[in-house]
């Protein structure tokens, strides 16, 4: 069972924060840039001081961010691809004695790619996406496999459900062992808190997510509202909603923490119950404390983008980023002061951090080495999350240009350029990577010649 | 037709603001107290510098608010109490030669009427409001009526609509000639504005009441859904919504002007929609203005109320006060500027303003007399709307304990002092200001030896 936190109160206004208990998990200091989310609808506006000022500290000073010390140690379940490990192995050990130098760079290589605006829009696929993920599922020459991972700011759903989901969207089995979503570092948290109301996304689907990270005692804000609709004044209760509902006497129940996992589908509710929580006293619902700080319990955002592409034919539309924005403008009204907050998801490097661990045990599944290589490419469409976070960490990164990313044709990010360069899709940054490591001859073709090994398999990965 | 307004633009970054055509309105200058709707829920708080600092300014500089120069020419329709004016004059005069100190004392005074949490919960009478409209229609010892007012920030529905509601609720008829809510001044701006985004309340009843106001082109956020549901990407769009929906070519349409009337149904549609205007290109959708203070379009808030009381047994809810400054935050995260906006009702001093316009026109229907009583007494529940407007317009004020005032027995507000005191109901609030005007011998009983003129006459005012 979970142990309580112990928490540093350097000063009455400062946000508990867990400390590590020496447990299953590793703390990473926040980090921000100084122009995150808000810059990504400012097009030619130049930021001012005031925002500059406002974005500097964009979470709480001092925080920590515990995320999983190892994905093998994760309750998040797995899903295999098709191919068993022996016919990997094999094919990786046979392909070395074939052309040792580019399997070698091969093997130090690998790609993370951001799935909205990259891979897909919406539950729509991109189909660029489709024919870069077969070149590294062995498509090549080499008829060798390139590991990649995918980071993405989404969530709402467990990452079994969403790997299925991506599976059969990008007809390529996607497993939850190569998948970290914006919440998916935030399973750490279950080993500080034990009882926690979880925000965001379609129907109670967040309820499931928390549950498989190990959280003991998980609240819905619709729970709450089959409690009591009057909580939210101007929210129509359906029948549908109530079926699934778990109301609980929760004024007796003490909230140990606020998780934020996806978009919320009610922002009013959302809202409301969110300040109930902050204003009360040491988070018992119904009451309001004297002094808010002194006993305030601590909120967790997954991620932080102000903005993502959807298929809206307009520019992109609001996400997590606002929904926080209005949170923290709301509670500064009523107290006065500024909220202490943690944002988990990319740009943090708590993220990329968890990221090296998924990307090890990857390692280990295609090539048999549970190490980092030496070149990670980072693509996405959104300068404010995905490349400062990758520039930040010393990943090579990739600008598209089919998503949040409006700049003009061979036009890089003013503020945030892409280390690598800016491509019309994530099949034209994977070409020009893999040409850069294993040279511009490299055919991303399979060549039975060069691995003869795998002529005529159909199981192989190099045959479609 | 409405002509479109001329803008003061002292600076690039300032709101357009109509300047009076000299047509059917009388324009107020904004004010607002340094403590605001932000107070309500800080209890033992302490203002925050930063806080006072972000209150001072409560409306955007300089901005001027129209409101209709007499209600006689509004467009709300009318709604009669059941007795014809004959009788009314008959008594009065009547009345006047019997004891001509207490009906003169009588016909300088006058109340104003905050609703929710004074005279009712939600869809709940109080039971003393009641009692109190009683002896206010002529269960005195003079049988003779006191002139009210109901001045609430509540909204959504049209004035017709709601005077019904009352009526029946209340068991008295309510006209609609001595109403006001939070948007009926906002008529006014049907002269300045053709196209307007109407936001708030439930259903499409907000349509109807911008219409019901004169203005031309009124579109709702779910006509603009039901053009193209991806604006609001998790919003799922019902049949029942669509039936009433009005979609056009929403690419071709330029917008005049934004007008929140009552609290949003559905916060994350009307931030997108919203915001979506406010950076747009002169109020085009689908557009993103290179420099959205140049091109942008107003913004009207028909209150600014931070929380209200419910039914609920917790603390107060949240209303349109919060909803706005979320949008301001948002705003400024995308923009890095303040948002200029305008505020109406109470405490606003436009909205007493044209309280006054209408309590001259209900002197009139009640005594005969187009004047203003000397005495008017407001009765609120909220400290930071209802008093703190009645007193820097000097009227007495009166704060009640059925409502958002969560003070201690015998305290008065600290921030904002009723200046006649703090009662338990609207009922001791009554009997206390009308004893204060006309003797602590006046029964609230209708004496038929003091008023004979009325005996046995089941149709006079004093008999119920």
């Amino acid at each position: 069972m979970a142990s309580r936190p112990t928490f540093s109160r350097t000063n009455s206004n400062a946000l508990p924060i867990p400390s590590s208990d020496g447990a299953n998990t590793i703390e990473i200091p926040s980090s921000r840039s100084a122009i995150s989310d808000a810059a990504a609808l400012m097009h030619n506006l130049s930021l001012s001081p005031s925002m500059k000022e406002r974005r500097s500290s964009r979470n709480s000073f001092g925080t920590s961010l515990p995320i999983p010390r190892s994905p093998r140690h994760s309750r998040l379940g797995s899903q295999r691809t098709g191919r068993p490990e022996v016919t990997r192995d094999i094919l990786a050990s046979q392909v070395q004695d074939m052309s040792k130098e580019k399997v070698e760079a091969a093997k130090n290589m690998a790609f993370a790619f951001d799935i909205d605006g990259v891979l897909a829009h919406g539950p729509e696929p991109i189909e660029e996406a489709k024919a870069a993920l077969k070149i590294l599922n062995g498509e090549n020459e080499l008829g060798i496999k390139i590991p990649y991972i995918l980071l993405t700011n989404g969530g709402g759903k467990t990452e079994v459900a969403r790997c299925a989901q991506l599976s059969e969207m990008l007809e390529t089995p996607i497993s939850t062992e190569q998948f970290i979503q914006s919440h998916t570092p935030m399973q750490a948290l279950s080993e500080y808190y034990e009882t926690v109301l979880v925000c965001g996304g379609e129907g109670y689907k967040v309820r499931e997510v928390a549950e498989t990270y190990g959280f003991k005692h998980v609240v819905h804000p619709k729970d709450i509202l089959a409690w009591d609709p009057t909580v939210s004044p101007w929210r129509t209760f359906s029948e549908a909603d109530r079926k699934d509902a778990k109301p609980r006497d929760f004024s007796k129940m003490k909230f140990d923490a606020i998780l934020v996992f996806a978009d919320s589908y009610d922002y009013a509710t959302d809202f409301q119950i969110i300040l109930d929580l902050l204003l009360s006293e040491d988070g018992k619902l119904l009451t309001r404390a004297k002094d808010p700080l002194a006993t305030r319990i601590p909120i967790y955002f997954s991620q932080g983008d102000l903005v993502f592409p959807t298929n809206h034919k307009g520019p992109p539309r609001l996400t997590q980023g606002a929904f926080r924005i209005a949170i923290e403008a709301q509670y500064k009204a009523m107290t006065g002061y500024e909220l202490e907050r943690v944002v988990y998801g990319k740009p943090e490097r708590a993220t990329y951090t968890y990221a090296d661990e998924v990307l090890k045990h990857w390692m280990e599944e295609i090539h048999n080495e549970n190490r980092l290589p030496k070149n990670v490419y980072m693509v996405g469409d959104n300068p404010q999350s995905d490349i400062i976070g990758g520039n930040m960490y010393g990943w090579n990164t990739c600008l598209v240009r089919t998503g949040v990313f409006q700049g003009k044709e061979g036009e890089n990010d003013a503020n945030n350029p892409a280390s690598f360069g800016v491509f019309e899709n994530v099949l034209d940054a994977v070409k020009a990577a893999m040409r850069k490591e294993l040279g511009h001859d490299f055919q991303l073709k399979w060549n039975p010649k060069v691995n003869p090994v795998l002529h005529g398999d159909e199981s192989s990965a190099a045959v479609e």
